[in-house]
């Protein structure tokens, strides 16, 4: 076996062994095979495909090369929801108490934000004190006592796709179905879930563009987690526009709080919903009632012992950026778009994001949006207000926002797409 | 300008442009651009292809990486010939002198085998004494006062070429038309031969297994000299049997120099006066007769200083090796095949070849061939004779034949190709 026969059989069209592909991930994660090597397999798959059972062993070889967790000694059942990323996408944080709190557990494995797209333990972080860094005694532990637990994967996890994803990050090839697939449910399958929900993103704000693409992704990742005895449901969901009205890390905590306190944004409430029934469906707990666990505060409740189990003050007063500037709208009429990547990276620009893995952000940076699309404007209403503590990165960022909405006439009929478009089981 | 987006471009099927591909090859020369970065653009290059235009400017990139050679200050026109390489082709080594008895300075900058394909240097270096490596003040002297001159290309011409060729031997990207026609023709370029001859050899024996193949390799190649000032040819000839009776580095300077004492098998005298002709035409030196110079001995005259100029001596003994082992007919007929590739890869396995860069070669190892495609033959004649001196890859080599050749019933028709199948210029 060597890595140039691996290559020439992906890149000639064929399909690769059970073997080869054992045999690559294994010597890669040993670095037998080289960087450059892998790279060039990478760039094969991407334009080459696999199939089904292809991405099957490959996701089984990445869980081989590292350790899994095991939630059985637990009371309640685990589920588990992954988001492949968008602008606002601050989900995770009202979701997983609302679901511990109607009887699973949540056990959340999560990351930090790249590009534009924000990260749910960058968001976490701006609370002071909490801390994303758990061993897995302690996960267990927080998981046990509170019903949810959100912090970052141990490096123990699936080690061939962390080395294969910083790889993919240099090398232009990100955008490989086969390859997101596997990264996702490698990772979640070695977690250990017994339930996940997907929350496939499509539109300008999201990885997959199409709505094709989308679903692609969404069946091979709903097939990956079946396979492997993991309740797996996908919902495709829009990320055309912003979640909510803000997009940044202590920014959209405080919106998260706000739909623990009943209040909120309606589209980060109905998609906390909807991917809320998923998860306890999933769990087996189909008489659960998450609305209820919304409006009586029991949700809240766990959010508080969930941020005190790892340090946070749930009271503390959350930060904000130095500077500000308002974005007024320059016609009167109807809100009829408003980009989720131009937002996506004009928050990024004020620091809200990272450009390289190292980089720090910025808690209070990020972006409050004013009106969303369906909205009626005023000409001179601000539509936007724009937070940094670096006021010299507004010019940068305002860059980003000319093409980013759309005014209509007054009186334009405008629909907008629903928040969950389709889903897949 | 980044390595991704240029990544990007080829990896959705765009067009690399002009200053894409000089910062690409400038900055992956310089270190800044990394080898897995590199080796994802050859693969996506492989596969999606580049354009005339494209070829072009990579080529001319390569070039400019490092310095270019001038022959301007010699009386006679420059000459040059590239083969692609092939089992048994040792016709460079009667050739340079051929052309140069008739008038023409032939600078010669060859390679080492790697693979089943033989390298002149490795075959030259047979001969004792005798220096493949000249710095270019000497490379200069010996073809002014010889005629001509077969050494190793120095490490200043196109040091791009000489990285990512390392590369793509080791990431499976070695088979893309764009990226062989860049690299020969890089270096050919830059050391400033005033005319070219191609030989693209096509069959089992050779890169190109089609002569669609060959054909694409030719005319990309003929198209990129012509395009630089350099007068290119190209004859496709064929490489489905081995040229000559010998495969091997002492075993083919012995069937050279046959050639240029007036004997030798037909097909390696017929090949050499056809790239002969076509470099002294292409040279401008139509009224010369290259048969009259093998048969007065003024070909073997330059061959014998040429050889002196560089060290070795010409009326030294070849080494043979230790050990023999002659393969029999096990039926009577009429030899219809015999495969290059597989005889090619039974002398490789025997020591004449190298499986990695670093490894030596045996000079006396190989294969000779007692009886070509159309001889008749008998049951228990020899058919071929092993040469090693490490008899225990005896079995090795011969698990490599039993496919090698074919014997039909005697009496079968039976017509060979032509050595060479096609021109293009």
């Amino acid at each position: 076996m060597d890595a140039i026969s691996v290559i020439r059989t992906k890149r000639d069209r064929g399909e690769l062994t059970p073997e080869q592909i054992d045999w690559v991930i294994d010597a890669y994660t040993r670095g037998e095979v080289a960087d450059e090597q892998m790279s060039a397999l990478a760039m094969a798959i991407l334009l080459n495909g696999m199939n089904r059972t292809e991405i099957a062993r490959w996701t089984a070889a990445m869980i081989a090369s590292g350790e899994r967790m095991n939630f059985d000694a637990l009371s309640r059942p685990t589920t588990d929801k992954h988001s492949t990323g968008g602008v606002g996408d601050k989900i995770t944080l009202p979701l997983a108490p609302l679901v511990a709190a109607c009887g699973a557990a949540v056990p959340q494995l999560s990351g930090r934000g790249l590009g534009h797209t924000g990260g749910t333990l960058d968001k976490l972080e701006s609370i002071p004190g909490w801390r994303a860094h758990l061993s897995n005694e302690e996960m267990l532990t927080v998981l046990d006592t509170t019903g949810a637990v959100i912090c970052a994967a141990g490096d123990g996890l699936a080690p061939a796709d962390k080395k294969l994803y910083a790889l993919r990050d240099v090398t232009g090839t990100v955008e490989a179905i086969p390859l997101i697939a596997s990264s996702i449910m490698s990772k979640k399958i070695a977690e250990g879930t017994g339930a996940l929900v997907l929350d496939v993103k499509v539109g300008s704000g999201a990885f997959m563009k199409t709505i094709e693409d989308a679903r692609e992704l969404a069946s091979t990742m709903v097939a990956l987690g079946t396979d492997s005895g993991v309740r797996t449901v996908a919902l495709l969901t829009d990320m055309s526009t912003p979640l909510g009205l803000t997009a940044g890390n202590a920014l959209e905590v405080r919106e998260s709080v706000e739909v623990l306190a009943g209040g909120g944004p309606q589209d980060v409430i109905d998609l906390t919903l909807a991917l809320a029934r998923e998860m306890l469906d999933a769990a087996g707990l189909k008489d659960a009632d998450p609305e209820k666990a919304l409006s009586d505060g029991s949700a809240m409740d766990v959010w508080r012992r969930m941020i005190s189990a790892q340090g946070g003050d749930p009271d503390a007063t959350l930060p904000t950026a130095r500077e500000q500037h308002v974005v007024t709208a320059p016609a009167s009429g109807v809100l009829t778009r408003l980009d989720a990547y131009d937002v996506g990276v004009a928050a990024w620009r004020l620091g809200a994001g990272r450009a390289r893995k190292e980089d720090p952000v910025q808690a209070g940076a990020g972006i409050e949006l004013h009106a969303k699309p369906g909205d009626t404007v005023t000409a001179g209403q601000p539509l936007m207000t724009l937070h940094t503590d670096t006021p010299e990165k507004f010019d940068y960022a305002l860059k980003a926002l000319p093409e980013a909405y759309g005014i209509a006439p007054a009186g334009t009929s405008f629909s907008a797409l629903p928040v969950v478009r389709e889903r897949i089981a």
